[in-house]
């Protein structure tokens, strides 16, 4: 066998995105035990880094040791028991996930539906909270990968308050891309995933649970149904008061990579980096309507970080024009997924991808391969 | 914040062990798509490095992007539906996970007990499969981490196929350090992990599933009750034909490391690791004894990998030798796990920590702080 040597590619995709020399190199440091004091100490400085990117005081915020898929079913299979009521948010492939998670818990979910390109319509969310008085959790997504839609997280989550629910908010696209404010929104279960905006490999999902979750975790009548995901255990391995306890082994060296992302991220500044991903979103938006290209979703919820195109008319193999972008430019973006394949692009401005040179790149690779 | 910079460890607990440079370079190349068409090449010899690796020609053998716990909870998620019987054997920590797995399946957990330090006993197996001629499965654990035991899986295999029964192998210690034959065994379903005899660093778990296997799982009545876990929609993610269909993100650079492994696996030959394993657990034996120290497991099923030694008697804070060979020697030792916490300690010879250098390590630096 030959050693594998992947090629270097621009990575605009849904992700994962460019990931920087600084977290690559972070990553191939010695492997340590992960109850090595060291270990221990980088897990600390790792949950407090967490706390200032999701903006929370939260205890309970650590990366979970798997993607973000496995972060948002740590939080259905923890909040959720058999015969719970879930009201699920509905516009685009993730919150048809959330869905499955839920039934696979053997909860009831009652879905709250809304066009995809669309937000997640909060009068609509009132209604039905009003029709099932005895649901006892909220969980929608805060940006549609699949779509490009920004939900306003902060309405839902206090729509979701005043019915004394419960609310799960699927953070994956939007931790350290656009605003989320963890503790001012009352969310009370939050999962992401290392590959988007932190810029690090995939591979870690980012969580956080306030009291209240909490709160709902203790008084369970049941067992959680997953042992690996089970957040009293977990807990128990994360939390160095009293010393730890043996769960799992950690993925220690995805966690250099984690702790150099954040501190990337510190360097800068959250709402500097909100502010990059905006300014590149709005060169790469004037660029592509110059060449006559159209966004799916409408500025005012549109995400910054992750730019759906309409495919045009004239392309009658949109495959094959990513392809040549992959391999005339090592260009890698996003083709539609579900009800959008085939019809739209997703270029992706994350994190480190959300860069000037990465713009031009995409602007001029398109200019190319549309003419 | 600072960058974090691991202390320089040898690495002779139970994991993870020392990962050499090769694969860390390897893991710190650029990050690729999952959808990447390099990155399809990659999981496609993986999967075949893997079928080597396990001696299995199963089409289902591929990592799962988590660690060895998760690919437990994988097997009997899969395997097991509310209702069904099955037969854990128990010899130390990680017969006791599987009983927690089966019960949160909603199934019965049979359980063959042996003590703590002694292999699973073929003729109590074979007895209870005789008293539940239901059972659905048999699971063991082939190479028990917390004791140092090895069970032979090739007798409880023929056992468990003589009454029907679908077979669970844990082999997250066994894999690449000790003989598994999951095709001529008959396994049905094995797990392992990445940080053991494979020397990569932690997070993934290598499985492999027989027809029989996926037979069961094609024959549910109801869905598994982790979508992440869930095989019948990981195999569409991990399978090249017809077009791979999205179901989580691969950690592409643990998966560049993990190829990296089993590529020097497969230069040194799966039988001679196996033997430099042995040869390396008869040099590290001999020393013991030469110092007077005694091995908890009798030689006949004794893990070469996993070597565990009684503490003697005139230690009486056994933590502060583990810290001082930790400070002094930056050398990591396993403590004692359950039952055997302050009675024995683990000396892992797992991978590229089988090495002469680490045994005399290991004994010079044990003289040191035992006198």
């Amino acid at each position: 066998m030959s050693v594998f040597t992947p090629p270097k590619r621009t990575l605009m995709g849904p992700g994962p995105s460019d990931v920087p020399e600084r977290i690559l190199e972070a990553m191939s440091q010695p492997t340590i035990g992960h109850f090595d004091p060291a270990f221990q100490g980088l897990m600390d400085d790792i949950k407090g880094l967490l706390k200032y990117a999701f903006r929370t005081e939260n205890a309970l915020t650590f990366p979970l040791s798997a993607p973000g898929s496995a972060g948002m079913e740590c939080c259905f299979v923890n909040l959720l028991e058999p015969g719970d009521k879930a009201v699920v948010c509905r516009n685009g492939v993730f919150g048809g996930r959330m869905i499955e998670n839920v039934e696979r818990c053997g909860a009831i979910a009652v879905v709250v539906e809304s066009d995809w390109g669309e937000p997640v319509d909060p009068g609509l969310l009132e209604e039905t909270l009003k029709d099932h008085p005895d649901a006892k959790l909220v969980a929608f997504v805060q940006a549609e990968t699949s779509t490009g839609v920004s939900s306003d997280a902060k309405t839902l989550c206090r729509i979701a308050r005043e019915h004394d629910c419960l609310t799960v908010v699927d953070a994956v696209t939007s931790l350290g891309g656009t605003p989320l404010e963890v503790d001012k929104w009352g969310i009370d279960a939050v999962y992401s995933g290392s590959q988007k905006c932190l810029s690090c490999p995939p591979g870690l999902s980012p969580v956080s649970f306030s009291e209240r979750a909490l709160d709902a975790i203790r008084n369970r009548k049941t067992k959680v149904q997953s042992w690996f995901l089970d957040l009293s255990l977990v807990m128990d391995y994360w939390d160095g008061a009293g010393g730890r306890t043996y769960h799992h082994t950690a993925p220690v060296n995805a966690m250099y990579g984690l702790h150099e992302s954040l501190c990337i991220l510190k360097e800068e500044g959250l709402e500097e980096a909100w502010a990059r991903h905006r300014t590149m979103h709005e060169k790469l938006r004037d660029g592509l309507e110059d060449m006559g290209l159209e966004l799916l979703v409408k500025p005012d919820y549109r995400l910054p970080q992750l730019n759906t195109v309409k495919i045009p008319d004239h392309v009658t193999d949109e495959a094959a024009l990513r392809k040549r972008l992959l391999e005339e430019f090592n260009l890698e973006i996003g083709a539609g997924l579900g009800a959008l394949a085939g019809k739209v692009w997703r270029l992706g401005l994350m994190g480190h991808s959300a860069r000037q040179e990465n713009v031009e790149l995409c602007l001029g690779a398109l200019r190319r391969v549309l003419n």
